[in-house]
């Protein structure tokens, strides 16, 4: 059995707030080995002060913000920007969000999400002297699918891709879809208990396969690079 | 907290069953008002008896199935075909694939996993007095990404997309995602204790926000319309 625990009680992360210790002010006892600590993007942004302020005068709003941060523009219709990020990220808008910020203000992706997510990993190793997983989560649209779902932007200590190439299916057969992306699967479900609105930016991933927990990265298994993309 | 709990002991399912009635032997008593119920696509294909033999001598495989079950085809490579569905749905082979069949046969899609899932929601009120909420499921792969997820393809009594547009951020200010994909959220998280090598095709998840469970369609919330897409 999964669990998926929202962390209630973290109040507005500012700059230079250490994630790990308000994770640990908020849930410490409670974390296990073992479990999964998903961090939404939006606070680890704030807690690394990736916040910059947008011109008030500038009819265009965020729009310059984002063609400065994306590394090309993919589509462009009405309000919606597609872009890649540096990150190799395709996501609406360069992955910048004006909500749950401050007014006049914009946060940024961060600049590595996977050494966000490593970060926040050690320091509560080192705090609780437990092993666990941390998910920097995002919330990115999709081609030919309506609705935006929660995707893992850095990991540690998480698998992205499982790759289940040699494993027999339950026949005994070998598997035709071998990588599962374990990582963006344990996004999605934490944003079930997280919501935009509701304030809850962490929530706990409990009793996931341990075959799952390994050194990882969303930068080298789940970014699609450009020419294995069909779609870009 | 959400729990996603695996339905142990689903034994191969054969055309004519009814996927209701096996739930229910399975776990009918643990069943609870307000549970989602995921069933993985390959069982309801066979229960359907969705099944259709693969011609041995054929040196393309399952190939010509493909092409005569895709609507469109979007893009090839290798072994790939990336089709479009009559449905809709953008995947690899028409949703078609080998893995958990019979040696010589595949699966095909259902012909309408939105009914598909209302009638195993159907019987399971008619069965147990109680009203749960049904997914169908299926590994997709994405773009941009590497690593495939579960996807709805199917829903009954969950929202497919959650449409948050007026709902204020936790500042009290607009929200600029406005639609999320619960039910795509609800299928990966399942997959988590699925898994694709260990015969479980059914998993619950309990204790999703009730405001989720509505009257629903995939066809309807999810599937992206080709006017609407900017990348097919």
């Amino acid at each position: 059995m999964l669990q998926i625990l929202p962390v209630e009680g973290i109040a507005e992360i500012r700059p230079g707030d250490v994630l790990a210790d308000v994770i640990v002010a908020a849930c410490g006892p409670q974390l296990q080995h073992g479990d999964v600590v998903v961090v939404t993007q939006k606070v680890v942004s704030k807690a690394e002060g990736r916040l910059v302020a947008i011109d008030p005068l500038d009819p265009r709003g965020h729009q310059p913000l984002v063609e400065a941060e994306a590394r090309r523009v993919l589509r462009r219709r009405g309000d919606l920007t597609m872009t890649e990020t540096r990150h190799g990220f395709v996501c609406a808008n360069a992955g910048i969000d004006l909500s749950n910020v401050d007014a006049g203000w914009a946060a940024l992706l961060p600049v590595d999400p996977d050494r966000s997510a490593r970060g926040i990993r050690d320091r509560l190793r080192a705090l609780l002297g437990i092993e666990v997983a941390v998910v920097v989560s995002d919330t990115f649209g999709r081609a030919w699918r309506r609705g935006a779902t929660d995707v893992a932007i850095g990991i540690a200590g998480l698998a992205g891709v499982a790759d289940l190439r040699g494993t027999p299916d339950a026949l005994g057969r070998p598997l035709q879809v071998t990588e599962v992306c374990i990582a963006d699967e344990v996004a999605g479900a934490a944003e079930l208990v997280m919501g935009k609105a509701r304030g809850v930016p962490v929530a706990i991933v409990r009793g996931l396969d341990p075959v799952f927990l390994r050194e990882a990265s969303v930068a080298a298994e789940i970014v699609r690079r450009h020419h294995e993309d069909l779609f870009r």
